[in-house]
């Protein structure tokens, strides 16, 4: 399809994809001509994926292009790409002030770990960056005085690993190797408003079911 | 206690706590001299809920007042403080672009709410924040071309109801109305970073589990 067909297609403006283009987030046409070229479905798969981490995710260009290196980055396996894409998303602020809440905040998650028996993330540890960002969260609530320890994480945790079965099984509706680790950074950064959104209205519904 | 005390026991700077004060986000001291007041436990909670809401949520100053007008509104019952505070805080972007992907939302979390029985929700509609945030959520991920309907959506509704039930469990363990409210709403904005790095951290595990 032509530049005009790709914009239809996406909803996406002709100029935007240029500057996607010019900035290496969208790999180049196959050319025709001197003046024109010629996009694919890839490119359109390709574009959709760009418009979920800048607009969704609101993520810098800079950061964008790290993401869609480490999906196409052949040299790792299927479960490593699956895990570097959605780790190079920018997520929270990590915040080490080597205080007691953040030596407390370790050892609960360290502990939560353990208990939850996810040996993957507790061999990796603070490699991962969400592993940083859950102590430095954890950390933050200490150090605000209200209460966070295992007890109180495990609900939590349970969920985010009902939630992770959820999206991985959407992940493997997709049948080849990139197009599962494009769905698997789209959904992880597509559906978080939507289960913050819906964890509001479920308080709604609980805070009336029980003090209405 | 003197300003000092409440600066050393919450670890917020005087300055910042003068700040606040100034813009009414902490009731003023009970006044001992021309030049020095006392505060109490109560100012000490709310010092807390401020930088919960500020550091932590990133709301501005106007809206944190906002929220904290909702929490010490006494002409609604406690149900409806603990709503209209916690839908006091700003939460994502509401994109109403009238397309037919905005439409294609609205009916599908309708028919969401419908069949989680979630009628309190189905009863406040678009008057909740949190409803207009869902619809533009689900838009969004519509527009981008990946699928979004009823039987996607529910596994993460259904995540979000038993969470639900773990944010209402902690917040009543505290027990007079004002308390409950404030612990509400700081709860809502300090496990939102937690829950998604546990969301990260869980598809990691389920991905090596799967394909590692």
């Amino acid at each position: 399809m032509k530049l005009a067909e790709l914009s239809d297609r996406s909803g996406v403006a002709t100029a935007t994809i240029k500057y996607y283009l010019r900035e290496r987030l969208l790999p180049p046409g196959h050319r025709i001509s001197a003046t024109q070229a010629e996009y694919d479905e890839e490119h359109l798969r390709r574009l959709r994926l760009v418009r979920a981490l800048i607009q969704v995710g609101r993520i810098p260009v800079a950061t964008a292009r790290e993401v869609l290196a480490a999906i196409g980055d052949e040299t790792r396996d299927h479960h490593m790409r699956l895990g570097a894409a959605v780790w190079a998303l920018p997520h929270g602020r990590q915040t080490d002030e080597g205080d007691a809440a953040g030596a407390a905040a370790g050892h609960t998650v360290d502990a939560l770990l353990q208990r939850l028996g996810w040996d993957f993330c507790r061999e990796t540890g603070s490699e991962a960056p969400p592993y940083r960002t859950l102590v430095s969260a954890v950390a933050t609530i200490i150090r605000l005085g209200y209460p966070c320890d295992v007890e109180q994480l495990l609900p939590y945790a349970r969920s985010a690993a009902e939630l992770a079965v959820s999206d991985l099984d959407l992940v493997e509706r997709y049948t080849a190797g990139e197009e599962q680790v494009e769905a698997a950074v789209a959904f992880t950064v597509l559906y978080e408003p939507a289960l913050l959104s819906l964890r509001r209205l479920a308080q709604a519904e609980e805070s009336n079911r029980r003090f209405g």
